[in-house]
């Protein structure tokens, strides 16, 4: 049972020569035909035709991802492979381009291994993907089978997307890193939209400096490469508004992690947020239910039993909310958007727990985005740090909170934040 | 040579039994038989199909825009017609499909004519309309074909998108009404991207009152429509600080109206703009190339060849901008909305011309979105007014423009300054 090594690892072997493209697609291969029988990440894999893509990079391929193989969540056009955006209605649809982030991956050597599983058009109506640390629980979702392929190592990684929680949540479940960038960082032009204020595409890796490296390049951003590991971030602690519906064996899991960066000599202080905040959780909900419902406006007014119960009820309620209760949630937003310079005040970054607690048992439901509307509604980077373990065993996240577009510093000071919990 | 009538004129008719859908139709697809061939607005037409449609809304249809013939700008999509994005790579594609907004136009009983003339991926390569009023002359573009089409009266309404100046600039040139809303008051789900930040999807009609009809029910927001017309708006002038851009005669025929405005009554004071808003042309510039360059890559990595040589110089510039030169513009952008409310102090509107004058001469540009810029790029509600006549007896238009989200009192306001203008 080999997992493959980071991107940073296998990079460097291609450079100096210890590994081939062809080997390392061969590994990734192996790892899915043991694992995916009880992972089932996978919507579509392009095995056939890999092994020779990877040889001709191997040949004379170049660029920042050479040869890397990565897993592309299926809301996300790829010209050569069909996108179902984990609907029935889009079976076997075959976009007629590459999504932008998909083609500039590509462009800088990426090789496309596979779609992975999607909940309903990025909703919460779930896929067949297991949880790869205990097969009777959710991975989280949306972006199921990106979180869960990279997390299980079948390959280094994987494009993922948030609307609630996304990214975030489904890392913090499956133990892997998500990186959610600032809205907008990643161009969405392939993406297919759920909630145009909310949308962000983000990335799935092993380590924080894999994800900064497959940003920072289909982004265009050198600049979020993570080359200098000196940081040592100013820390807020914020409980938030949320705090109550951690689970408490996963608070204390956290509270003892926080307790070990301070020991390591990081700065932490408590921070509380704005009480005019408290509303920003509901906000997210009504932009997200009133923007999905005019998303899904084709399929909804012309093949609605062709979605699921569980999208139809909500598209239903986002139908119904009056524009003034909309317009009100935007600009509740766009105020706390600007206090958020106020609240980081002389911070680099906020932690907060990822997610309420374990993956939850079963399949039905994909968890609770809880921790992570108010930051994807602020349009702010988060990066969810892996590496602690609940009191069933199962990955337990922390949640790395930045300012708009400060993404190099948050994607530092998590790489230095998952140093120190890694060393124990 | 029969003119349709304006959209709400044709309701009425439908309404009391005077006119059919049936009728109306013939008479659109007679006009476009007389004009097409001078003007050509159309990218396709539906004609076959469209007489069939017609009668079963004549028999049991329902809904808001009951049987109003509608053209849909080419680079939104279609499930049953080809949508090609004005670009050769996409000639006869067809999208698995409807845009959001063409999706909810037909639930109202809107029928699909065809889809209108765009300029490449709503850049500025043209396509192969001609200004009605004088096919020497370009319609302005990017919505060239949906201005042209309405502006002849081949059509009541049409959907266009504005990134630059791409629906004020062709409803100037062509002297038809065109509305860009506040950026995200329509879904974009199914419309091309172009620029992520700018890209607002508008309408075009022949009145302001039918331009607010259809963007109320595309949105979803009665209360755009215009029911009082009592407004007296307190008009703000702002000579902008792109002014010196102006044509004198244009400027002239501007000036005389702000005069005619003020005889019937109307308050306009001057209004000077923030001298920190003087970037915020070019900040649109960056952001839009930048943007551009991203959205665009799938086509550009893959097939520069069959791009323009226009648009491919375009998206060089965009990949080359340094990423803090666009977070910059986007903090300015930001700040700028900010203020925005305080430059509009005790003011319902602000008014600016809609283009720099006259139609320009030629078709192989589609004139200068100088005056448009800005306003996209704060996402404000921007209309503009037809109804003047330059020194070569072109149309000259207003720009009526509004705070973001105060679409209505902005839609109420220029349907206030048409109804003084066209008396004069």
């Amino acid at each position: 049972m080999t997992k493959i090594p980071t991107a940073l690892e296998i990079l460097r072997r291609i450079e100096d020569g210890t590994m081939t493209c062809e080997a390392l697609v061969r590994i990734c291969l192996q790892r899915i035909a043991e694992r995916e029988p009880t992972v089932q990440a996978w919507q579509h894999l392009e095995a056939d035709t890999l092994l020779d893509a990877a040889r001709r990079i191997d040949r004379s391929g170049t660029g920042l991802l050479k040869g890397l193989p990565i897993g592309v969540k299926d809301i996300i056009d790829t010209v050569d492979m069909p996108t179902s955006y984990g609907s029935s209605i889009y079976e076997g649809f075959h976009p007629a381009r590459d999504a932008a982030c998909v083609a500039l991956a590509r462009h800088a050597g990426a090789l496309i291994l596979g779609k992975t599983v999607t909940t309903e058009f990025a909703y919460y109506q779930p896929g067949k993907t297991h949880n790869p640390h205990d097969h009777g629980r959710t991975p989280g979702g949306s972006s199921s089978g990106s979180a869960a392929a990279v997390a299980d190592g079948m390959v280094p990684l994987a494009l993922g997307s948030q609307t609630a929680g996304s990214v975030i949540r489904p890392a913090s479940y499956c133990g892997c890193v998500g990186y959610k960038p600032t809205l907008g960082l990643i161009d969405r032009t392939g993406v297919r939209p759920f909630a145009d204020s909310l949308d962000t595409v983000g990335v799935f890796a092993r380590t924080v400096e894999d994800a900064a490296l497959f940003a920072s390049v289909i982004s265009g951003r050198p600049g979020l490469r993570i080359e200098d590991q000196s940081l040592r971030p100013q820390i807020g602690l914020s409980r938030t508004h949320e705090w109550g519906m951690a689970e408490p064996a996963s608070a204390a899991v956290l509270e003892d992690a926080f307790t070990r960066l301070r020991t390591a000599g990081l700065n932490i202080r408590e921070v509380v947020l704005p009480e005019s905040w408290r509303g920003l959780s509901e906000a997210q909900k009504t932009i997200m239910a009133y923007e999905g419902a005019r998303a899904c406006a084709p399929e909804m007014l012309t093949m609605p039993d062709r979605l699921s119960a569980k999208l139809r009820e909500f598209l239903q309620i986002g139908v119904a909310i009056p524009h003034e209760e909309y317009d009100r949630a935007k600009v509740l937003a766009a105020e706390a958007r600007a206090e958020m310079a106020d609240v980081l005040d002389n911070l680099d970054v906020l932690l907060t727990p990822s997610a309420p607690g374990e993956a939850p048992q079963g399949l039905q439901e994909t968890g609770d985005p809880a921790f992570n509307r108010v930051w994807t509604l602020l349009g702010a980077p988060c990066v969810n740090v892996p590496g602690l373990t609940g009191s069933s065993g199962m990955p337990v996240g922390i949640q790395v909170i930045g300012r708009v577009g400060d993404d190099a510093r948050t994607l530092a000071a998590s790489a230095a934040i998952a140093q120190i919990l890694s060393a124990g």
